[in-house]
């Protein structure tokens, strides 16, 4: 009972930390990420902190695991028992836009931000990162495929073009919400994705 | 003459600097930006270094600086000689897009970067970087206005919505080149550019 209640335990602190971890590398990067400063709010030894995963390395992979998990869970789940193809991916603008609107994190979109901060970098959280937001870009561009076989979209769209602009558009919204507060971003970001789809924008809001 | 030559002197220096840390800060963020590693890549003292800003903030502002002049002579400077509208709008597109393609800067865009590196954060930096990209915006905006009032564009083409999008498109080349080696991501984002704007997209390269 006492070990499994510890298992328990270790599972909800490193919950905690990570939660918290994604938060502080939304606004401050990955490479803002120290354990110090997670053991300092959070109110733990720093020994404690970096028990649960050994490295600030480690830390950064889970965080960017959860953050990943996160962005699927509002993005990509919301949708998924759509029919397959055009409706499908304009469902996902919308909810990805809503999601660029009103994002779980302070810092604003962490998968955003953390492609800025570590494109020129190299290693593993790199390499992680690459292969996250590669995974999402399949994801669009096989409903856009999908779309076009189906004769929803033309036949000279380029899947990865689209799926390109879209994550461009979507992340584009962080800044011009936190560093300009526009407002509009969101809905601005809808309506150009409408245009790249070469499909009639929605109604303004 | 004495005199003349070491404020010669002290100007080349300040421009030596100035380029290595926005060379640095293009790839591991302004906030990477130390007194400490400027002196050691350049070979000076840190006393040298800090005597020509006063502070890592003066530092981080004369950078922006730098790079925002950089940006200017590189992407509207070529272009500003043409007929204002749509015509030197498309030509924008252009260099902006080839700028993004082969960036002045071993990290990519400086500013695409710094956007995303500070718009959660606060104080001199972000306030400035902001005033930059608002600018620019402008510059755009206005361009959109005289296109649409020359009949180029279409009468509900909204001029803040096109230079936000022509901003997040240009943006995301970077990640894409950088993260994942897209190499046709300068196209993607003209042709993307193109379809925001509702005009016919330019032939494949």
């Amino acid at each position: 009972m006492a070990g499994r209640r510890s298992a328990a335990e270790a599972r909800d602190t490193r919950a905690k930390i990570l939660r918290r971890a994604a938060d502080v590398a939304s606004a401050d990067g990955l490479e803002g990420l120290t354990i110090g400063r997670l053991a300092s709010e959070l109110d733990m030894s720093k020994a404690g902190v970096i028990g649960q995963f050994g490295s600030k390395e480690e830390l950064q992979l889970a965080t960017l695991a959860l953050a990943a998990e996160i962005f699927r869970g509002r993005v990509w789940e919301p949708v998924e028992h759509l029919p397959a193809g055009l409706p499908r991916l304009l469902a996902v603008c919308e909810s990805w836009t809503r999601y660029a609107k009103k994002p779980p994190f302070p810092g604003g979109c962490f998968i955003a931000a953390a492609s800025f901060e570590f494109d020129g970098r190299s290693g593993r959280v790199h390499d992680e990162l690459a292969k996250v937001v590669k995974r999402w870009r399949k994801t669009l561009a096989a409903e856009v495929e999908t779309a076009v076989r189906a004769g929803e979209l033309g036949a000279d769209t380029d899947p990865d073009q689209v799926a390109f602009s879209l994550e461009a558009l979507a992340a584009g919204a962080n800044p011009a919400r936190q560093l300009h507060g526009d407002t509009s971003a969101a809905s601005w970001s809808l309506r150009a994705m409408h245009a790249v789809l070469g499909v009639p924008a929605p109604k303004a809001a």
